[in-house]
């Protein structure tokens, strides 16, 4: 059994409960928080809650600790700290980073003689996957990601953050003539207006005046100034009832060319329809854990990111049963 | 630069000569025939022609030799025997024979010291990796594939060989309403005939009976007894024009359940259509082939499938290029 422990307590810390639940080979030691351990309420009953401090009593008890906390502050920190007493596993997706982050915790993880597993999840994860199978067979051609339709929580937080509005969400959605078009293999030039529109659904204060509320959000830098997007003011009510799921979606497609004149065209799409966005992160977490795992029994040690993990780590299955695969 | 042999020289041997070309750190060395090496027209000008026997003479000179035969009867004996000399990689595709095709790969490459990687393309190779990753995230759910629309060598020979019958293209198809079905999360159990189609044409020769070539062609057992099948009688010329490339195209799906009570769906699907089969396949092989070539300059030895390699040796970037995929 791989024995597991989950850092941090929110919708990925109760998705990864669930998926140890899934998952035969794998226990599930202990939740770890930085809140009074009292106050949490697990999903499943007779888990263990223990506070963060404490987490050094469990060097010996845990094979792999999930880090379940956020990328802005929180994993920059946790992970390489965590790396070494534990084989970890995180979901750190701030893009940009990733370089610095993978070095921190290399340098911890290679210390420790631990393993460490970054940047998992469906993007950071199977869709960088997916681009660099693509392009390592196809080399001459257009690679395009199209996100959504799907909530996402940066652009509905910057939404709250304006005067006079209680709540928010906002989905991202693919434009479909922009899919369309690199499915039949056009190669077209995509801005970011072109690639996705924004819709916002937004719970505005009593009183407070919506056109200047829609009028920020639809010039807001980086954010929405970019893009087609769309407001709509909705109750409290609405919003909880009608997009209170965390569902996402996404595609990642590469359009390349073959032969003597690149005369013949290939199209190779990898898509996700998710009902629930952290969930789904958790499972894959869950994957990489086992890697992980695996990977340290046969004396590896330092940091890695998906796309340097062979396949067959991710299974339980033995070496004869995944020839069933092939 | 990593020195390509090309073994035997068809349709796939042709893909790999334009592959090389698109990969600026790959040269070709040769191409090998069993056949009067005279006789034999590249794709491109320059390109030494070598007769088989003379391949011992060539192993310092190739670092990953790449095996275009058949897996009928040239693979099971050449990749073995190549596995001696040189790095090698195959597209073995005879599905329940890959662990004894693997095996026998595997003494050889051991005994040598060099690295083999079999049964590289889209299925085995690409969908296989797809079915495991999927279900390796989500242990509980579906795996479906469909194939085609596109040409069954195969299936198209089967129809040849009937008495009366000139030539034939038989393309599977898969039935859209069942596609439809596993993409909507239903997770339906798919009998052989609910989930493809074949379709055939047909050139019958003068005054051959019809009636009775269609019979024999819709009720030949495991080929077309237990599918809808269709079959229409062409002209030789119509063939050609209209039936005459090597397209395809197939899905992986998986449908998959998370969550405390199962209550959340996921779909992940993969997807490749592909406007010539050969040259696709060619493509995965010269990326495995880079791969092989590293693995064996880290020391490896012995057999691999898709599934052991880590995505990262596909790639001709560096380590920090690398990280543009995360």
């Amino acid at each position: 059994m791989i024995r597991i422990g989950i850092y941090g307590y929110g919708n990925l810390g109760r998705g990864i409960e669930c998926a140890v639940q899934q998952n035969s080979d794998m226990t599930l030691v202990a939740v770890f928080t930085r809140r009074d351990p009292s106050t949490i309420k697990t999903v499943f009953s007779g888990v263990d809650v223990v506070s963060a401090g404490s987490v050094a009593d469990y060097a010996d008890k845990i094979d792999v600790m999930i880090l379940c906390g956020g990328s802005a502050t929180d994993l920059p920190v946790q992970t390489p700290e965590l790396a070494k007493l534990f084989n970890v596993v995180d979901s750190f997706d701030t893009h940009a980073r990733i370089p610095e982050h993978f070095a921190n915790v290399d340098k911890e993880a290679k210390a420790s003689g631990k393993t460490a597993i970054i940047s998992v999840g469906w993007d950071p994860g199977l869709f960088s996957l997916n681009r660099l199978y693509a392009e390592s067979i196809l080399p001459e051609g257009n690679s395009y990601t199209f996100w959504g339709k799907g909530i996402s929580q940066g652009h509905s937080d910057a939404i709250r953050r304006i005067d006079g509005v209680v709540d928010a969400r906002q989905y991202t959605v693919p434009v479909p003539a922009a899919v369309e078009s690199v499915r039949n293999g056009e190669n077209p030039e995509l801005t970011t207006r072109m690639k996705h529109t924004r819709e916002c659904y937004v719970v505005a204060a009593e009183g407070a005046d919506k056109a200047r509320i829609e009028q920020e959000i639809k010039t807001m830098p980086n954010y929405f100034a970019d893009y087609d997007t769309t407001v709509t003011f909705i109750s409290q009510e609405e919003l909880l009832e009608k997009h209170g799921g965390l569902p996402h979606q996404g595609i990642v497609l590469r359009s390349g060319s073959t032969g003597a004149n690149k005369e013949n065209t290939h199209i190779i799409e990898y898509s996700l329809k998710l009902d629930s966005n952290p969930e789904f992160t958790s499972s894959a977490l869950i994957a990489y854990a086992r890697a992980a795992y695996k990977l340290n029994q046969k004396g590896d040690s330092g940091c890695k990111s998906v796309l340097d993990i062979p396949p067959s780590m991710l299974s339980r299955k033995s070496n004869e049963e995944l020839f069933s695969y092939l």
